[in-house]
């Protein structure tokens, strides 16, 4: 069997939040997320980001989660700011458009918004007969694995706060980033800075699953309404409850992603090892080598990633990710593979 | 602890289910629904239902089940007709408004549209002042536990033909419908008539997950598109897969059903025997007793239930619902109280 | 030639208001509503009603007015109450639900909502499984050109106010009815008790356009940006400006309606000289008399009027219109052939 | 007074459409565009183009033009490709995205989309997680007044047939091209390769109104639905029916757009004479120099005009634009002014 290295969404769950579920599967609640283990589920996120009066609300995945915020804080005529990279202007099929709303592109490098993109975007929209710029929408990390620094994002939220922006961040990743050696940002510094960003489950050890945290009280209003009305309400929302109480009470949802990054350090130390380029270099769960169609080929027949780009030059990117599943054994061979290219 | 009859989705999933998630979950798949299992579970859904050329796509809930699919049958001036009681009026948050389509209102007796109201309705709409009606939604069974005969829904069928409709049955509960005594109608039946349906997961066994069954091939185009689009596409799509594998590949499913339907004759014959009033007469999973409020006061002490209605004599309506996680011994002891009131 | 009783926006515009477009023609103005007839006009307005503070809209009609206020005015959720026979409701093709919201339906009483009804529909949504009721939607006069008096219209402002509902008054034909004999209300009683309002133009006396009015500061915000998100913004948007200040600056809009009354009157005279039965008693400039089949046959060989309704006991309900174009002689000669009938 | 070249919606409507909207000001007829006049309309626009089949339908103006053609031909996954500058990408406050679809974008050159441009984005969009794109917009002439060959227009028609998208034509300043020195197409030709285009009214001498035409039966369905949906259609349609047989019966709307280009040829001419540099060069009725700062506000002194956008260097490009209003001696005192800088 080939090892495993297409996404962080192949398997199911962690063992540990499998167990949890197990333990908990016949106990009677309330639906809709009003029960017990999301109540305390919620009380322990704002806890640990140092928020008390943020509101927290479990989601079935990120679409949706960005799609139901964004249509939540935008009027008709307001816009979404992203990079060109962004998830929501490329990988949603239109989810936001379909909420009503461009998404506006400022300029970006290494798939990071720039603050003065931001700031050109917002001074090029100046009247009605224009979409109004309304939120900033960043990933951490971004599309391509990429981390923002605290500086960057201090910088995008002046650059917010000039604008009358808000600043959504979307975290599928956001273990990953968290827990990255590039990243000099805590979850607490992110929560100060953010309007409203949300904790991903699905690609960090859950079945499903995205917390989403509400900082900004200005923006609380309802929102259960919101979901419900974007068809992201499931009836046994305490599944996410206990999932997330699973993965966080005990920080093991960082421990998951670490080892995620830990797994991918030793792919690309093969990599440095044998000279391969990258296409994008990453401090996350996410490794974009350049290689020769004859390497891809050979490759592919020990392992399962993705083909990511062609090159004009002929070669081709391709992306190789880590997860909390990924055994070391795994990322070694392939790392071997890489180095004896 | 009180016994649990408040509704059909305060637990988990079914042991069975749980147990074969527990036996696949380290498993490497592709994502988003295309992975083995749920290929193998939508080619049962096609055989079981004898209609090898219907398309079968995992959905995540009722809501969003319904929004997708109905917006994906409309054009933007086409309207759903739907009996008052309907999930999609009432209980959904506007989510198929929110999509862009109003909902009509056709005549309905005991929560079932008649064909003649379906009739009425498009006869009243008749030029580009009006929205145009497209499609009928009903319930199988209804949202007050009703159960279309066989010969009552041919009728609806007709109607359609003759107005132009498509026939979307809601099937959050089509289990317990079927295994009603009171049901004269196969899967089968159902499948030949409809021109989509869904077989809910959430209510019957499931930990979440509705199994969309497009029969008719003129709506399939294009429909993981509009999963997609309304944020409905979760990554780990194989969920649903194995666990509608596992409810329905040796009829686990039905054998469900059955005992929620079994455990709710329990309960009602205590309420024929105590000479207590229905509400709503019902042969499925859910029970609509009137009671004085004193005695639902007093019920309320033993049992988890819901209030339904206020009645104009004083009284009021609750709703006792069954499920597959019913215990016999919790039904005879809601029997006998209610026998005794 | 045929007596023309079809309808009020069967002509070009009232000849005053054609000269002074005459007379403008060739001037150079910039777009968009923003030049100085559009105003003077919106300053005008203000005046009359005595609300310094109003913000004045020029909108290209009807449904087009309509659904850029409501959904200016509610976040995706949010619902708008109506009578059944509301023109939002039955006689726009769902515009309103295309641009996302439920209109949900209180009770009335010819053609004119209910205070209670409004009480029943708010207090019946309760939580985030239902919409949540957010503008009461009225018209004065009524689709079925009934008027409702200042205690009725006070009635339902304090039902909104206690209900936390806006209170928007379509005013298609407002003209007519504060002209109405029947009616005791002025138009800055209106102005005083509605947050937002419309005075139209295309069914008094102008080509086209509607004077949308919001009282409530907290309406105001960004409303052009709506109306071109909704394609309601014309380039030449001083043509609206020129008309209503034609029609507007001596009073002449109201001396129009008075004039569309006054026919209606002697058309109603004739009705009762003749016995004929009212379908619906009004006061305003739409008239429905009750005719067997043959009288309308007879009636439809000289004078053009709409069949309105079948009714059950084999005759039917037909409506006559009368404007600001209708000559005396037509409207007695109608008088006299319903009284001869 | 200055003489304005701000734009080309500044005055009311040519003396000749006055002329018959007064003679036939008083006439009854049936509303929302079923009148004779409205069909007659229609019809002498089927000849002129040579496309019996095709289907006509008057419009209020360029935004909703776009935004409900557009959202009727597209489900809502789909997508429509646009030149960056494209009026539906940037001014009008998101319209299309309002009704739901995303705007994707093309290269461009000249503000011309390339027909290799729009194979690459199709070819970029493969699957279910991106928008599927369905209809490529192009305006003739361009947002910056530039003019698409016939052999341009082919080549973009080859790439639509390859990619499977529908090609729509803005067609508001629809004469100025069709007119210009540089078009070697006809309506003919243009109605040949589209599948539905619009001729623009507002910016050639009517009050408002554009004459969508659909060419493609399979996009005809239910139109009039679509537009009163979207708040498109105005009670009083016979308005646009008699200014389009007023401009069309003799082509004096060709003769029109010819007039405007034929002043603005004037101003070029003393821009080559003054050595004056274009930011665009166009031969249409919009005209773009490069000036300096005090150059613009030495000519704002004289003459009206739109700043256009500043320059890198320092320098901006300002706009001016002529119409069947300009006066020749206003022309020729322009281009002086501009001969003399």
């Amino acid at each position: 069997m080939k090892a495993f290295f297409m996404n962080d969404y192949g398997e199911g769950a962690h063992p540990l939040v499998m167990q949890r579920l197990m333990e908990t599967n016949m106990e009677h609640t309330c639906g809709y997320g009003l029960d017990e283990y999301s109540l305390r589920a919620q009380e322990l996120i704002r806890e640990k980001i140092g928020q008390p009066q943020a509101q927290v609300h479990m989601m079935t995945g990120g679409t949706s989660a960005n799609m139901v915020a964004l249509s939540a804080f935008m009027r008709p005529y307001e816009a979404v700011v992203s990079a060109q990279t962004g998830h929501i202007n490329v990988h949603e099929t239109g989810a936001v458009e379909g909420s009503g709303h461009k998404v506006l592109i400022a300029s970006s490098s290494e798939g990071k918004v720039l603050a003065d993109g931001v700031r050109a975007v917002c001074a090029g929209h100046t009247d009605e007969h224009m979409v109004h710029p309304r939120v900033l929408y960043i990933s951490q990390p971004t599309e391509v694995g990429t981390v923002y620094s605290l500086a960057e994002m201090r910088a995008l939220r002046a650059a917010c706060d000039d604008c009358g922006l808000i600043l959504f961040v979307d975290g599928a990743r956001l273990g990953s980033a968290l827990t990255s050696s590039e990243c000099d940002m805590t979850l607490c510094d992110l929560a100060a800075l953010a309007d409203c960003f949300y904790i991903g489950g699905t690609k960090n050890g859950l079945l499903f699953g995205e917390a989403m945290v509400i900082v900004n009280p200005a923006l609380q209003k309802d929102f259960r309404y919101m979901i419900k009305n974007r068809g992201g309400m499931i009836a046994k929302g305490r599944l996410c409850g206990v999932m997330f109480l699973a993965a966080l009470e005990h920080d093991d949802y960082f421990a998951w992603a670490r080892h995620a990054n830990a797994m991918a350090d030793i792919v690309r130390e093969g990599m440095v090892r044998g000279g391969v380029e990258f296409f994008q270099r990453t401090a996350t769960n996410q490794i974009f080598p350049v290689l020769s169609r004859a390497q891809e080929k050979a490759l592919a027949e020990r392992f399962m990633f993705e083909h990511w780009a062609d090159l004009p030059d002929g070669r081709v990117a391709v992306r190789f990710v880590t997860s909390w599943a990924t055994q070391e054994a795994d990322a070694r061979l392939l790392a071997d593979a890489l180095e004896a290219l």
